[in-house]
């Protein structure tokens, strides 16, 4: 099958159909997306080397198993479900665990993937597979909902109106609370505001403006402070953002405002899959444009584009 | 009056007695001690002049107020009560407040100090002054109990067997959890050990050793880098650190681990006052020297030494 690698530069490969573990079985990528973590990695977050990508919908082709010819998305965790994490429900968390496309575990890019049969969810029928390749980033968003509890009388600012600050914006509107989110590029707060979210630009954002919850989808250093400078004491900033550059915040505000910073990484897709299927999160004005898997390296241009948001790999053309 | 005064040096000084504004009352220090934050005020911390110190014991001596004549603690945030944040039971963190000693509002290494009545917290007879002197630190280490719930079936590591460290294990004792202090110095884990904490060196804690809660009272970068690495995913990590020296932590590893990082401050002074009244916390042992309110340039010197805890000033010789 083709493949997508990554080893020091992304390349179209020839590579084996992988062979299903104990517990796995084979899937068919039908669309796959690219993910910021993607570029990152192509610029040495996390030192990974093989097939990239983890955002994907596939139907399962492995004969004799329940999931058969079932369309899937699946998460990107794999764990062992024996070690401490897993026991006490932290599994994406868990210490053997491999990641897909990110961390020791072949990617999505690519003609077929194998994976746990545990990690892949039915995808119900109502949701068509562009938009069901959401799932994943979609349940990093939901995830900060998991973890805090956002009370619905306090304001909370999104910093950032990409992929990702696109999609916690989308959740944020289905809660009771003043949310706001910024970003300096005046194309993407416009984009935002015409899907009836509420953006603005960060210039509009005045030095004494503050909030109960800051949430960093940045993807940048600089974007980290300026949401620590906008958050009450006691109030909590949520980071999203890994970078190959890291940012370092300055500890001694944290300490004098009681701070929280709480890090924020993937999460379950149940959640996730329930509000596409309600059409709570409609994210599919977010697909920038559709490329051929054979075109994938020009897909990966047209994803650097800080204008662009999701691009997705249709893997059937 | 006598007062130790900040002016890029340590000056004992001859300065007015300080007049009450509405609502202050007058007191008489009785006894006052030194805190790290005082040590790094004098490098620079903060960028404080004026009257050091925000430790004390005093006698109200304001005629005709309902508190003449009683021994207090006080308070070191001087609030306006009307700003957002002190209607919201952040009085601590007040946007126009004052911080005795430490920001705008003149400290307690002094002959008197003028605070306001509703800072004030009498102290119960059983508790002697040199006792009722730790209230001030010993609500610090309370307020992380205040802020993050730390389940008793889980493991805490505090890092530090310092004044504070020291402070934060006693109270973390009196829950029903597995705590272990550790420090680098053998002869503070020794001390921790004879007072019946369970500490040990640092160099007895292996690698991949962790625990739910990591509490941070090192006073330097390091430590705080070093409590990380020893942090169970979705963990937390309490930072009690203010340094001159600022740390910063790599952002990366909090997003992957969705590590919490909880800044903790000043707390309430009326359950530290509860636990010296009840015993449950003596930090009787923790005092390394006590000297003359003249001799206090002497006894920062003493302070300085990394083998001293608490140093009381007594006013009254």
């Amino acid at each position: 099958m083709q493949a997508l690698i990554f080893e020091n530069e992304l390349l179209l490969k020839d590579v084996p159909v992988p062979e299903p573990a104990a517990g796995e079985v084979l899937v068919k990528i039908l669309y796959s997306s690219i993910c910021n973590t993607d570029l990152e990695i192509i610029k040495g977050y996390m030192g990974f080397r093989g097939v990239l990508g983890h955002e994907f919908v596939g139907r399962v082709i492995t004969e004799s198993h329940p999931l058969r010819g079932k369309t899937v998305v699946g998460e990107i965790n794999c764990s062992c479900g024996k070690c401490y994490l897993c026991l006490s429900s932290r599994r994406t968390h868990c210490t053997n665990r491999l990641v897909t496309g990110i961390d020791g575990h072949q990617g999505v890019f690519a003609g077929f993937i194998s994976l746990p049969a545990e990690n892949l969810h039915i995808v119900p029928d109502s949701i068509p597979g562009p938009v069901a390749v959401f799932t994943e980033p979609l349940a990093a968003a939901v995830e900060i909902f998991e973890q805090l509890h956002m009370k619905p009388s306090k304001p909370v600012f999104i910093f950032g109106a990409g992929k990702l600050g696109m999609l916690v914006s989308m959740v944020a509107r289905l809660q009771g609370f003043d949310y706001t989110t910024f970003d300096l590029i005046p194309e993407k707060t416009v984009f935002a505001r015409s899907l009836g979210l509420n953006a603005k630009s960060l210039k509009e954002l005045l030095p004494g403006e503050k909030a109960e919850v800051c949430i960093d989808c940045t993807g940048n250093a600089e974007g980290i402070k300026l949401a620590l400078k906008h958050l009450w004491p006691r109030g909590t900033l949520v980071l999203k953002t890994t970078v190959a550059d890291t940012a370092k915040p300055d500890l001694n505000s944290i300490v004098i405002n009681e701070f929280t910073i709480l890090g924020s990484r993937c999460g379950l897709f149940k959640p996730a899959l329930n509000l596409l299927e309600r059409n709570l999160v409609d994210p599919s004005p977010l697909i920038s444009g559709e490329f051929a898997f054979t075109d994938i390296l020009k897909a990966f241009e047209s994803a650097k584009n800080p204008l662009n948001h999701k691009i997705i790999i249709n893997h059937q053309l």
